[in-house]
């Protein structure tokens, strides 16, 4: 497929290959669409097996930040870049070539961090570009992602059970909490403040007994995560995990949670609906980086920027009661109201 | 091929595929080098058959913009943009969308006119962004491009023929001229007034008419201008003319005239050099067009910028001298100023 044919349907605005073969860069942005604001999303740096597969990857994850920036209301559009290669091969002269073209945009593409590039990687790419969000450990900084990120996830899960079930705290309710990394151990700290009765699941020991050690949690195999009784699951770990396979074993009445990509095919979200389970979009529900990242741009203040990632409250409130009204898949409802929005703004471009 | 293999060998830095399904745009705006300044080239609109073809096309067009501008001594790098599409079929909604995508890159490339985008339409395309070159009519407008680039190549002519044969004037000296089209019809004027004699070809018969009605010249059939008795054969219609079957047919001394891509191959200019021909590169003896369109960039005087064109002169004697003092073919040695100052910029740059 030509580049053309392969951004047609989807309506991608640009698609900018970068090179200098001197230093050896092959990247590639995307702008999916920039109506709402400047397209803003990480680098990522990997070593695929072609060209065909770095644009295929590039285009969906660009597509994706156009929701996440439209579904949190941020003036932000959305964009993502690639950088082709093993991440072991990277050069400061790569970073900074980089930096340069990113530069080149003034702005009408904002990077950030993603698979591949790191804290450091951002701080040589820095050098030549201003447009660049998310470095740790800086002036400015908005910190490590996964704190704000849990803190998201914790009010997307209070407006879930109080939408499913008239909850007005979580005491008491039972959560299965897939993953015990990163962003759910920050997670857990705010289910267990609640009195949130929580069982775990992870595949790495030190993350199971850190949360044994701290909360106290019950723990279960990663593979009965899926049938434990609870009211609330969420998914915090990998992707693809709502299929026809685990759904019929929910006991749910939510699912909630960090998880990237968590539904299997669009169509599990309808499977969702019938069967009553209230599923919070994922690109909504873990927004709360963006949002936070999104904060440096106005001189970061934490505060604020955890006022800002408290309204992702509202945002699965209002995905879950137009589901309800229109008796539409909340993911669907999710795309719908993201499009809108974006429709909007081109048409006031226009 | 795919994008990175076909930019690789030539190093191009960033190809832009732009696209808005709903308007019906498809555009490729190609940057070969920026390292002399803003990447500058016009907009071509074509009906390629395919997008191969159309990224070949500006990708060629795009390199040929480096090193016009580079060999001008301008502060301008290489750029060039295509639309795909028969140019009967473009709505004012697809140039304004272009001009959008042009803003985008806020000066990083210019555009300007080309094959299939007239006037009117670069007017349109100007109300979205104002990195935009050589709008005819407008305040600040460097107006047709046609006389100024004839005034670039008089003074290459003029310089070629004193490195010749030391002529101080073009007084008796003969002339064949092939094409009497807009360019030349304006370089006409200035060979006419010198008291040069000249011999024209035309396959317009207005044209023709116009030249042996205002300045009496001889005319001979399109194909009999090869065999001219003539010192100097000054090529300004069709590309690729200097070839096998023509250079042993032409008596000249000089070549040097307004036409594009006038070697058929590389390898025409050694066989031109081995001959005692000499020839004035293309791109640099009628690069008067860029030249005149760069200082609308400063506020738009015509002295100033016929000034500008005249250096042509130097540029074509510089190209001439040291072609003689490194045996190397002007077409070559033209190649490598230009290189070098790319590289000079691009190590700057670093």
């Amino acid at each position: 497929m030509t580049v053309f044919e392969k951004i047609k349907a989807d309506n991608y605005e640009q698609i900018i290959f970068c090179n200098d073969t001197k230093v050896g860069l092959k990247a590639i942005i995307a702008i999916h669409n920039s109506a709402l604001g400047p397209a803003t999303g990480g680098c990522r740096m990997w070593d695929y097996k072609n060209e065909s597969e770095a644009l295929t990857d590039v285009l969906r994850l660009s597509k994706g930040m156009t929701y996440k920036a439209s579904i949190s209301n941020l003036p932000l559009g959305g964009g993502k870049s690639i950088i082709i290669g093993d991440s072991a091969s990277k050069t400061p002269q790569m970073l900074k070539r980089f930096g340069e073209f990113v530069e080149t945009l003034k702005g009408h593409y904002i990077t950030a961090k993603d698979v591949g590039i790191d804290s450091s990687d951002l701080k040589t790419i820095k050098s030549k570009t201003s447009h660049i969000l998310g470095i740790a450990g800086e002036t400015n900084s908005s910190g490590d992602p996964s704190p704000v990120t849990a803190w998201g996830v914790y009010n997307g899960i209070l407006a879930s059970a109080e939408h499913a079930f008239g909850a007005k705290s979580l005491k008491n309710i039972r959560v299965a909490l897939q993953g015990l990394g990163a962003v759910n151990y920050h997670l857990l700290k705010y289910l267990h403040q609640d009195g949130a009765i929580v069982t775990g699941s992870d595949i790495n020991q030190e993350a199971i007994k850190r949360a044994q050690a701290e909360f106290g949690i019950s723990i279960v195999s990663p593979d009965e995560i899926y049938d434990v009784d609870a009211e609330i699951f969420s998914p915090g770990a990998l992707g693809a995990i709502i299929n026809e396979q685990t759904i019929p074993r929910l006991k749910c009445k939510v699912i909630a949670g960090a998880a990237n990509n968590q539904l299997a095919t669009e169509k599990d979200g309808d499977v969702l609906l019938k069967k009553g389970i209230f599923y919070a979009p994922d690109y909504a529900i873990n927004a709360g980086g963006l949002i936070n990242i999104y904060h440096e741009r106005e001189g970061y203040n934490r505060d604020k920027a955890y006022a800002h990632v408290a309204k992702i409250y509202d945002t699965i409130k209002l995905v879950l009661e137009r589901s309800k009204a229109e008796k539409c898949s909340t993911n669907i409802v999710a795309n719908k109201i993201a499009e809108d929005r974006v429709s909007e703004a081109e048409l006031a471009r226009a």
